[in-house]
């Protein structure tokens, strides 16, 4: 295609090293929506006629099918996705094929294909993301009124609702949601119409373009346009983050569902055997969900390093940008609607985490208590903090120190300093926006609910 | 301060392991500040009185112009910033002190002095953002008519102006001045008032709290809220993303101004010489903003790893947030007014630039020839490549083939195929959007001034 | 220093900028040990005379002392440390000092200099680790006895010995320490003598310069050796990695010491509290060894990432090594000691291992059982995997289903199938090389000593 | 094949996910010469008849067959590559074939079958290797007298040899080769035997297993065996350095073939086209060799990332390992023999290289000469700075300063300082070990190629 003032053809292993089409044939119904536009536009500017686009237009429907259907047939010398769908082109079209690269080149190209996969990859994403957040609500609602210990440290700190632990995955989610709203604003830009660095030299109608394509803006400069890979950079790091959530919801269910907290069960349905082992039932969702972050962030290492110190304008390094691309979003596209479908099926055992909580936990509401007397936090601190270490050298629970004991600690203790150990008064002693009191969580819930309404209907439009 | 239940001191290398002060203490500022506000949230919850208030006010405005003017001791036994203040505040106001952290977390304190940090590091980093793109704005305009060869895959492609490469660069920065705006929207969210992870038990007003301190709004879960590090990861993104643009700038411009290329003299004021050679003269500020983004990027890893598979709520692991936010503020903060200084500064050699266009630059203007002349563009690239070829084995210029020449390769070639040969007039076939012709570029300067002006219009406002 | 050529002081942004002595002054022992061996080297090759050399020798130990006694005062024109050396150094003797650098380039004193530093980073690193190994080996002495549940994928799997639990880290630490020694073979190659990068043109000795400052051997290629940074890359990812261990470390001591697990308490001197929940013991040294390999593994992506597409020999960029280095070097320093301390102080909770064995850990007991019995495994697998089944639905124990039921299963079950229940049996018939068998394991500790004791017994040599 | 105790079938998604068998398929080879191994061990033990064994190898041997022909057919429940082995040995030997998983756990079976897979690996890195420095003595000893510019800062800096700056990376590959020797030592250690954790209870021989797979040592301790995977980071690290020297390699050599340098012109066969300017030549494969350094780093962060803090013994994260491994291997091995080929088939432009000399690289030359008339270094440094200064002002060479202006900046001067300029004579006066005087370069090559044949007949013996 390009082989005019070469002399010789390529060495074989080097041809290989090359080509991208083993992998950018992904791209092809990006690319050809692309072509498509691009020959409208051509036409437009008078540099084909109506009928060349008709028949270009005709054969790359054609081609697309044929990529559709799985009978598409690559040659070896299909260097990429572009020069595959040429060739092609031309083999059903005949000679107008070759009009269709007027003043485009590859670079403009790639640019708009990978901006066009990346803004579908976005709504999937998006979309896979929403999934989980329905199960994370819907789980909440479901077990409203269930207590657990809530930890700090992976120490038993103070008790929460087991609502407000899911919940708190809802919100990490909302910002992975929101950050990758903001990052379309930066891929929905048009290359096309940058040519190799320089622009255009057809006068083609580039807000034409970005309209038939579906873009919000066209992009400012034609030497950043062919170069810029910085909305999948950003699409990585969003997804990278996304993971790191995701390998915490792992790793907190992979100790939840050890038989030491035994707080939730897996569904068969989400969970394998040892081939040793017979009694073995793992968590593998929840362990994938928590290693999978690795990939995530290496794809995320894998381009920002490509890119760095790499001269201005068009280099060939760039075609590394796409297979770090592809695995993110795969990643995630196979990762959470596993997660959504373990937090479904997931079975709640209450008991396990009621009985998992213990009187120590309420040592700060005792603090609170001597507060609430007048005695300063700091001081009340370290009173309780007495009575914990006195309990834990009499081997008893908080709860079982006699009112005697307390009030040696501090003459502040009255008799009703027993109405404190209570795990049910403590949660609902925390209704405070964002807290874990029931009807904090209630509003959380709603509040969620809201943002989700919001976004679907949003999703809906647009 | 929390040692009532231990029997122990702390191992004195454990100690200082665990110790974050020697880096934390930059947070003063914003941890006073926080205290402060937490005090009036604590008289308007009627938890103290409005004497307490204001003795805690005022020890707290001493303890902050003590750090302010470098007179602040620390004592071994200050862990970190918030046990620092709280020992220096008692040793002012007395035990009115131990007043203040009740219902008070150091988990939610951190998490809001974190975040009161990096907003006023984001408002910094945007403003020195500015700073450089005017410095592209200026020296564009100065050289509006420079024209120079553009390059992709390092080969010379095709004409530019070099306007249009330095605004480039200006496009990237606008890109992420954006991000670094999406992500105030993630860290203005109060955690102060989530306690230890469950909430504040004291009814306290986040939303005074929030309005008090700069928050745009109230975190919505507070086991989130004291484990939220996202805010830190989008920055740290953002400015490996940055670091990245200004690798690139830095390749180029150590390219541009090596003898082979010489483009660009660096100013005196910005060059260094050799221990051992005395004629060098190195552009090690652009060396140097090329390197940078690899410690930059090494941050963000180093964050994202960290949150890696976390258990849920606040860990000790998240102590490890803090140095590499501050590494990359401080590697932003120093390092973009210098590449300022060095665009500002430089001497732009258009002599050099127009001595390296080539007539083969204008290849794909002798195609378009064709083109206009009927030939498909496929075909006519083709064509040209073989006129390429000959000139190579005659050893001569493109522009140097005789007419007969070019008609023995194209019938469609006239006499008039000479006039191709005009660099600025390849340029100035290049005037669409983005493209790199005079008008086009200097449409693209005058939009990239009303960029500008938005944002510090706005920038004034808020 | 190099400013002949230069018309301009720098501009003081990019003097700051451009400066390393803030934190390269650490290189001065190795500097000036560099610059003593080299001032003999100038007298053998008769560049300078020998009461020069002494004069510049004495000088130099002078500077040395200075640093040492914290007395040495910095100059705003201390560009890095070897320039304060050499202007010290001339303030002491006068423009003598001026011939030092003869010959001598920055570019191969830096290496050296670092090198050096490598060096010893190196043997104090593997001393921190021969310590946390020597903890293991004693703990695991002290509780030979202890039996554990063994975990695969967080889940109860077989019982082992708790000292096979914690001989696992000894041998990831003996990986680590032969990946250090592998090391020191690239670290221990004198750069000194390649000048800028053309070599030195003073028929300097290098063999001598070698053996004075203990290289095993001298740098094969000028311009390979004053850009030669892969030393600090493979110390950093043997760094890495070794933090990866002590994450892994760090997770599994966080895990045993939950009140779930509850399988170790750690010491008082190893704990810190809450700032608000007075019960509160937090195992911080252990996240923060879990923590404290993401920035160690930050350190390496940082060189790597400076490093890539960095042209031939030396560029400024590479200034960016040394501050990695020093950091995963201190985090190193810092967080041995005190995880050799949690492991000689942390209490062994016998019993609650003890407690956390069921019998369906013996499933495997159970298959093998079968297969003695002539069952192919597979068979046997799916037989005892549904005897798993009946205990569950059950909700007994698999030790207490009758040997009815077990016949019904598998009429290969006898009455002696109930023998298999017994932990002890189960762990002692794992006595195979690297099992678990008590005598495998008191086997294994030998081996651990033999392998310490060759070591100790080699650092003491050289 | 586990699941016995379960009462479900998986999710669909969920078993997608789960499975590895896209991908692990590769080491169909090394699984099978394990069940060879793990065969004949079992028949050793008495655990088998040695009929049994024959009819499991014959079934072995066929099922490696039907892979390496490609006739294979995997079925849907073939989860990975054991799973499917087994599944297709059970079906060409019937029950027997469920006797092969004795006492052996895919834990210690895909810790074997990864080890062999990278010895492999190794090898063929290494070979590869050795390929490419072939290529860099034979294109060096092709140009022994080629001169060119030095450069640092990529600021011309003292002249040099051709060979020397080629040479320079042949020592960057001998440390990756020895990075990949000492690699194997940590990897030729055998985990079958390791059971899932504890250790195989049927007595196996584990050193004729080690043997008959030609492993160098059994793994010492079962836990660690089964979840270490440092091995493989190992691996990846000594690939991201390698790498690393490839993109530095790739970018000199961009930079030596662009048209402002020069110094080199790729083959045709190692050089594309442009789709839209017929004129371009672009060095894609030194660009791609740039570029990978990229993901292979990425790779090696994918893998520290999924370790970091993982709990101790086999966690299902581990199975995000192969990919990353696998991908580094594919790199190396595509990209090896392409840079080989672009150095064995470059043109070597010396008279560019010769033209880009210029008189101000002797500057230190001149120092060199005051020197030896007795100026202290410093001085001359000073003194030679002041005449380029000089000769720019002029706007000379400082070859054209006359004696007079000489003697005007420094008496010392004598009519002998024109001698200096002569770049033959400065390399010359390099002959140093290391350094870049001709005989210095060609001892270099020898000690090379005496480098090379050790590797070589080593490789052949072992």
């Amino acid at each position: 295609m390009w082989g005019g003032r070469f002399s010789k053809t390529l060495d074989d292993q080097f041809a290989q090293l090359n080509a991208s089409f083993r992998f950018d044939w992904r791209l092809y119904d990006a690319d050809i929506r692309g072509s498509i536009a691009y020959a409208r536009a051509l036409a437009r500017a008078q540099v084909i006629r109506d009928a060349e686009r008709d028949a270009l237009i005709d054969g790359l429907v054609q081609v697309k099918q044929e990529f559709y259907n799985g009978t598409f047939t690559a040659q070896p010398s299909d260097e990429d996705i572009h020069t595959a769908v040429e060739r092609r082109l031309g083999e059903l079209v005949g000679s107008v094929a070759g009009k269709l690269h007027t003043g485009r080149s590859r670079n403009d190209q790639i640019a708009t294909d990978t901006r066009l996969f990346t803004l579908d990859a976005i709504r999937n994403t998006q979309h896979a993301i929403l999934n989980a957040q329905h199960a994370l609500i819907e789980k909440s609602e479901q077990h409203l009124d269930v207590l657990m210990p809530g930890y700090t440290h992976l120490q038993r700190a103070q008790p929460i609702l087991f609502a407000h632990w899911l919940m708190s995955y809802f919100w990490m989610f909302e910002r992975d949601y929101a950050r990758l709203t903001d990052c379309i604003t930066r891929v929905s830009v048009l290359p096309l119409g940058s040519g190799a660095l320089a622009g255009n030299a057809l006068a083609i109608d580039r807000e034409f373009l970005a309209r038939e394509l579906g873009f919000a803006r066209v992009g400012e400069n034609s030497i950043d346009a062919v170069s810029d890979r910085d909305f999948i950079a950003e699409f990585l790091f969003d997804a990278a983050l996304l993971g790191v959530h995701l390998s915490r919801l792992g790793e907190d269910l992979v100790l939840y569902s050890s038989a030491e907290f035994g707080f939730v069960t897996m569904d068969d349905a989400y969970a394998t055997g040892s081939s040793i082992m017979p009694q073995k039932k793992n968590p593998d969702a929840m362990e994938l969900a928590r290693g999978k972050a690795g990939r995530v962030i290496g794809d995320l290492v894998t381009l920002l390093t490509v890119l760095k110190g790499l001269p201005s304008s068009y280099d060939k390094d760039l075609q590394e940008d796409k297979e770090p691309l592809f695995d993110a979003v795969d990643t995630l596209g196979a990762l959470l609607p596993v997660v959504a479908g373990v937090i479904r099926t997931m079975r709640v055992n209450a008991d396990k985490m009621r009985a998992a909580l213990d009187a120590a936990m309420l040592a700060t509401d005792l603090a609170d208590y001597l507060v609430r007397r007048g005695v300063p936090f700091r001081e009340a601190h370290r009173l309780v903090g007495a009575a914990v270490k006195t309990a834990e050298a009499r081997g008893v629970a908080l709860a079982d120190l006699s009112l005697d004991e307390y009030q040696k600690i501090a003459p502040e203790f009255g008799a009703d300093v027993k109405t404190i150990f209570d795990f049910a008064r403590s949660v609902a002693s925390h209704e405070i926006g964002g807290g874990t009191g029931p009807n904090a969580v209630r509003a959380q819930i709603a509040q969620a609910r809201a943002v989700m309404n919001r976004r679907e209907q949003k999703a809906k439009k647009g």
